[in-house]
């Protein structure tokens, strides 16, 4: 019923091509060009980097998801195409526009994403060469898996989730999300970059909606370590293949489709997270019983980007009192004497005071591939969870050479 | 004329007596309780962190200020005394009465500071013995490097700067700060304790505005790891014994006395980034042009607490797209296109784009103790400096296994 990497079991919605090649853009031999082409149209929406300063890819995407309608993506690994200037934007025009012109489509139905070093020039031979490669394979079979491999940087699996359910009229739908993480996540989103497919049919400004809530609850939930990329993006097309009856409305269809989404965005963030750049372990800060729900996302994202509590995590330190310290400096008005706090199912503060547990315990806990701290606030009934993991020397390795 | 650990070199301020001895509250047999004494009340002022979970003795140490005057300070490692409820107030209680009894001073005049592990007590019949023992000391010659061994933790090195000045009416006068720092430093002060002493004859509430802008341009422009304590204290004592005649307003003698007080807490700022936890290298992150100055501070800091910049820097990877994405999602108003970037004396981006230099020449720049990150935004004429250092492994596994 759900989910990847094993090869035929995966399920993709109807009337997509996907697939990913080496062009020789990125260092190594590694798959670096991907591609996604619907053979009709789409209704498409975007959720694009928050940072200022926004890649060549992003700027282009932006403009041409205007009409929210879209039948092509082209994505890149080993060169993000930011800080590029009036180059950069040309370097994107001309691969709009090549690829376009290969696939018989519209040049504004074509949407593009990079990832890689920032600052750097695209090999434009290279990717000319490449889309004229990858436009030929649309004949063959689709390669998912491929394409996921190409858009990988620092990620060590390819993340693709995909699941089916039936309409109301008793068709299939599918919805296929393919993503890349590692590093440089936070919310408002990060070099993150997902893109979801499927084949239900939904009017266009319903389908904004349904991929704006699932990302305020899934990768606008997610923070690996703070930074913000200058080239994340977002992306759902809906190809309307599966023969529903259109979704114009909140109704049945379009609440399945939205849990759905849902639950394919959560997972690609888990998976994420689990997979940050170094991580040992996926790490749930859940605050409960907040004054408001805004209090609690702060709460949580605040403990979430401390690198003490995620070095304790690392080391499977029982340190709650950096929790603490972390919950006393994130700038929300709390009473510190009615906290409780958990590390799984034990409590390890009471009142904000140390309570008795068992060390080893909490070891046992600390020590698996899931971790959860729960914060009880006592002060109110509203609830938030923030996904992150645990931060460690292989972060900083990864990061001290990335360039070079 | 200027600083420290020099042993016979370091000229202190009259009237105060140092010491740090072995008392058994941390593990292992480093100094971990110290003590400041000044035969005569001083005037004094203090800052503290702005965690909304404060450390029992920052709540005292705020309370006994209130009247702006103080004769000891007791502070000690291994605990922090925080997260520690009833039980800990009444410790800290029990610090103030003894020492105060012990020496014969008003409690009032006493002021207390811990660091060390959060969420544990303290071993009191250790502590009572401990204070017993260090104010026997005080006939004894002060020991100012023993005061900041003992008041060490995660540092490597103690940390005195000591200078000397003439007064108009030809008074030798003496500022001596003595500080901790390594991890949990972020600005709005972090787990730092930082103890000024001087024989200057001041006024109260000149002395306090003197402090506070002191630590604006010190230690509220230092980020380590973006966490912040519930135990920072800055703490000024000015006893008088110079015989300078008192500075009751903002006249020459008060200038100078600032002037130096912002060169000795700057230099305290600048050895705690370079002692950071884990530290290769002292940063400072140079934001000028700006069009206003919270805009160049704002950006500053987020630039000095962006891993993915300080691990480039650990591996003297001259990433300057990272500080780009920094520039961008510091959530000030700018034009990435006017914005140079300069390693040291190296432009390595010019309009937002990239400068042609020689990756030699960077490499030999990043790979000092000292670098310099100079963010010329050419929109006004504002500047800040922000020190922070490195992000490295040892970080990690220094703060992985804390407490156990």
């Amino acid at each position: 019923m759900s989910n990847s990497m094993k090869g035929n079991r995966l399920s993709l919605p109807k009337g997509f091509f996907l697939n990913g090649i080496t062009s020789g853009i990125a260092v190594g031999k590694k798959r670096d060009l991907a591609l996604i082409y619907s053979e009709v149209p789409c209704a498409a929406a975007g959720l694009f980097t928050k940072n200022r300063v926004k890649a060549a890819p992003v700027v282009i995407s932006k403009m041409h998801l205007r009409n929210s309608q879209a039948q092509a993506i082209l994505a890149n690994s080993g060169c993000a195409n930011a800080c590029t200037g009036r180059r950069g934007m040309e370097d994107a025009g001309m691969m709009v526009y090549d690829l376009a012109y290969q696939l018989g489509i519209r040049k504004e139905d074509v949407l593009l994403a990079s990832t890689g070093i920032i600052g750097r020039f695209l090999i434009m031979n290279r990717v000319k060469e490449g889309i004229r490669r990858i436009v030929k394979t649309i004949e063959s079979r689709s390669r998912p898996e491929f394409f996921a491999e190409a858009i990988m940087t620092t990620d060590t699996v390819p993340k693709i989730i995909s699941r089916q359910f039936l309409t109301r009229n008793r068709k299939r739908a599918v919805i296929c999300g393919l993503a890349k993480g590692a590093g440089m996540i936070h919310p408002d989103l990060a070099t993150l970059l997902c893109f979801i497919i499927t084949d239900i049919g939904i009017e266009k400004g319903l389908l904004r909606r349904a991929l704006i809530s699932s990302t305020e609850k899934s990768f606008n939930s997610l923070t690996i370590d703070g930074d913000t990329s200058t080239n994340d993006s977002v992306i759902i097309l809906a190809n309307g293949r599966a023969g529903n009856r259109l979704i114009n409305g909140a109704n049945r269809d379009f609440s399945r489709f939205q849990s759905i989404l849902d639950w394919v965005m959560l997972r690609l963030a888990e998976l994420i997270a689990r997979d940050g750049e170094g991580a040992t372990k996926l790490v749930r800060i859940i605050v409960k019983n907040a004054k408001s729900a805004l209090i609690a996302k702060r709460m949580a994202r605040h403990i979430a980007s401390s690198p003490l509590v995620k070095t304790a995590l690392y080391g499977c330190d029982p340190n709650w009192g950096r929790v603490m310290a972390a919950i006393g400096s994130s700038g929300t008005r709390i009473d510190p004497q009615r906290i409780d706090i958990y590390f799984g199912k034990l409590r390890v503060a009471k009142n904000g005071e140390p309570a008795s547990f068992s060390e080893r315990g909490v070891k046992e806990i600390l020590n698996k591939k899931e971790v959860e701290i729960v914060i009880d606030l006592r002060q109110g009934i509203s609830v938030a969870t923030v996904y992150t993991c645990d931060l460690t020397p292989d972060y900083v390795k990864i990061n001290s050479s990335y360039m070079t």
